[in-house]
């Protein structure tokens, strides 16, 4: 067991886990309780009854949100099951109150059924403001994720798929404005038709990227596709290919100008990334090991890369969407997180660099720019009142 | 609006709510979030995918009770939906932070279906130690705690249930030391036969109380009764009123010993009292106003009156007894909270008085009493032990 794996264990050892859950009111003495608890809470347990709306005054509701998963897709690791993926979604909620100041709360399911997860989490809906899906694999995922949406009249957010899609799509805006190539020109090759790549291809179409091929591990998706097939990549090859290449990734980076993995480790070759138009951008996001190293990337030619890793620069880290996209959410008790508000945040996101600042290693800000979450929830509050979801201003 | 009501509701709306969630460890770098999240979180999931018990090594499941609800029974305010029962769950929970260092959560059911609550629960189980079921009317209370104690590895206590009789059953058996009176001979009569007054029975009689008559706002219950029964009360028959008493309150307490009320306000009244056997004992639990005021029964010949009323002496408060109980449980890794366990936090409550200290005042320690969570958790844990239901020693 290396040193890193004991401090980690340790850390969650020596704790017990993470998070812990106190009181914000004095606890005292019979009359706090009396306050706290009976007969005082009477009071607000009435005022809700009348105007159930006012749940958001009284409790703890409007700043409370459930990281939901059921240990399908955790990490790297894959199906661990519930249990497994408890320190996960602790330390997810922590995130949140860390960047945002949310209350977040851990709910492992025990239940693989996405009818039975969809009834579980719509009948807790009523404690939480917000609900952020979380390692659940797909392509269950995104039936999920629709059916919560339209069941609850909390937003829902399945952030393996849109926390990525947004910081990728910041990111590429960043890497354009760099290189200076036009989102309508460029030809971007998507690796990967899961929870991520899905999601990342639809939130670059809604950006307006025009030339996007998608490859799995059987290669590039095409309308009339036989193998390896799903609703979710009909859709894809509905929505990308429009030249209709068929082949394998190889073949789809020829004179790309973008490659967005989120796949598998040292998939991408010296001759794949020669192959590629000039001035190329690689955002190799598989975790731990990329689809290629960064040294490599630029010695083949490649002009910026970005990483899942925080040890390169350019780090795709969901923790600069999520918490702002949820602060934002919250604070207009939005009903939903709709795609205005996903693009709304990719844009705030990419504006916080400078055009001047921009090099090929700082096109993403870093996690801790303590600028992210502010811009990223006021951005995403204005985009629910322009939509309409919001229940306040 | 009182300044009572100003002064709950402003708690409440001053700090939207009352609990927050907050980290153990530390968040302020990349290396506290690579110990926390990923990359190292992946190791305690990893431990736990390996051996699914030491999740309670790595997380917080070890300390973490749900305290869930569906809004049907709150206090006296009735079935006023998930949404406004959510201040009391979040009081509840605080209570057993600030009682017993337990970390809780309060999870409001969108749902009254009892099969929906049962599944909810039990898909939501993985996360938390034990669940408590708060304010659920009965009788669908009883089929549902039933259920959740077969069919879920954690303990399940419903405390409107088994609080309020470990209280009120600690309180009698001092009350008896008191009066020197023998619980195979007193003759005792109960008058509501809901949640508590359904579980107050069958603890009296685990307890060792032998001439019990239960009375509902039909009169009498006995056997071949027709009028107002459900399952429960047909047991409830079967275990009670041996002489096949077949009346009203008031033919049932004459020359009873103890009453206890779970039921309405100034039902008993000064003939009621004066029918009784000398050195009476009556626990007037209708909250907020008793079924007799401990001045008027006092005046009318009772020895020893209960309420449960912070305003008078021998408050039935559960707060007594739940922190205790699911401390105790929670520190052996209890896989349920049985008679064996409910019985010895009733001993260990009644004990903390002394022969010498029990005053007609004083048969039931105060709520800030600081030994009570410890004496009666560690009874319970003995309990849990010696029935096997033990997971650690």
């Amino acid at each position: 067991m290396t040193k890193v794996v004991e401090t980690a264990l340790d850390l969650h050892r020596n704790n017990s886990g993470k998070m812990e859950i106190l009181s914000k009111v004095p606890m005292e003495n019979t009359i706090d309780l009396s306050l706290a608890y009976s007969p005082g809470v009477a009071d607000p347990c009435f005022e809700i009854a009348k105007d159930v709306s006012r749940v958001y005054e009284y409790t703890i509701k409007g700043n409370l949100v459930a990281v939901v998963t059921d240990g399908s897709a955790v990490l790297g690791l894959g199906d661990i099951g519930p249990e497994a993926s408890l320190p996960v979604m602790e330390g997810k909620a922590l995130l949140l109150k860390k960047f945002a100041n949310i209350d977040a709360f851990p709910i492992c399911l025990d239940t693989k059924d996405s009818d039975e997860i969809v009834r579980t989490v719509k009948a807790m809906s009523p404690t939480f403001g917000g609900i952020n899906l979380e390692d659940i694999s797909a392509p269950r995922c995104f039936e999920i994720e629709k059916r919560l949406r339209e069941e609850c009249d909390i937003p829902v957010f399945h952030d393996d798929q849109h926390g990525t899609a947004i910081v990728v799509g910041a990111g590429l805006l960043n890497a354009l404005r760099l290189t200076n190539k036009r989102i309508d020109e460029v030809k971007i090759v998507v690796n990967g038709a899961g929870a991520a790549g899905v999601a990342i291809i639809k939130h670059l179409i809604e950006m307006g990227f025009q030339h996007i091929v998608v490859c799995d591990s059987k290669g590039v998706i095409y309308e009339g596709r036989r193998e390896g097939m799903n609703s979710v990549k009909e859709e894809i090859a509905k929505l990308t290919n429009e030249n209709r290449i068929i082949g394998s990734i190889q073949d789809a980076l020829k004179e790309a100008d973008i490659f967005v993995g989120v796949s598998v480790a040292n998939l991408i070759t010296e001759e794949m990334v020669k192959s590629m138009n000039d001035e190329s951008i690689l955002f190799a996001l598989a975790n731990p090991v990329p689809e290629i190293s960064p040294e490599r990337a630029k010695k083949f030619g490649a002009r910026v890369i970005a990483t899942g890793r925080s040890d390169y620069p350019n780090q795709v880290n969901n923790v600069l969407a999520f918490p702002g996209i949820f602060r934002g959410a919250l604070d207009v008790r939005a009903s939903d997180i709709n795609e205005q508000m996903k693009l709304a945040a990719t844009y705030a996101l990419a504006s916080l660099i400078e055009r001047e600042e921009l090099t090929a290693d700082y096109i993403i800000p870093a996690p801790f720019d303590s600028r992210i979450t502010k811009a990223v929830a006021t951005a995403v509050s204005k985009a629910a009142k322009e939509t309409g979801v919001h229940r306040i201003d």
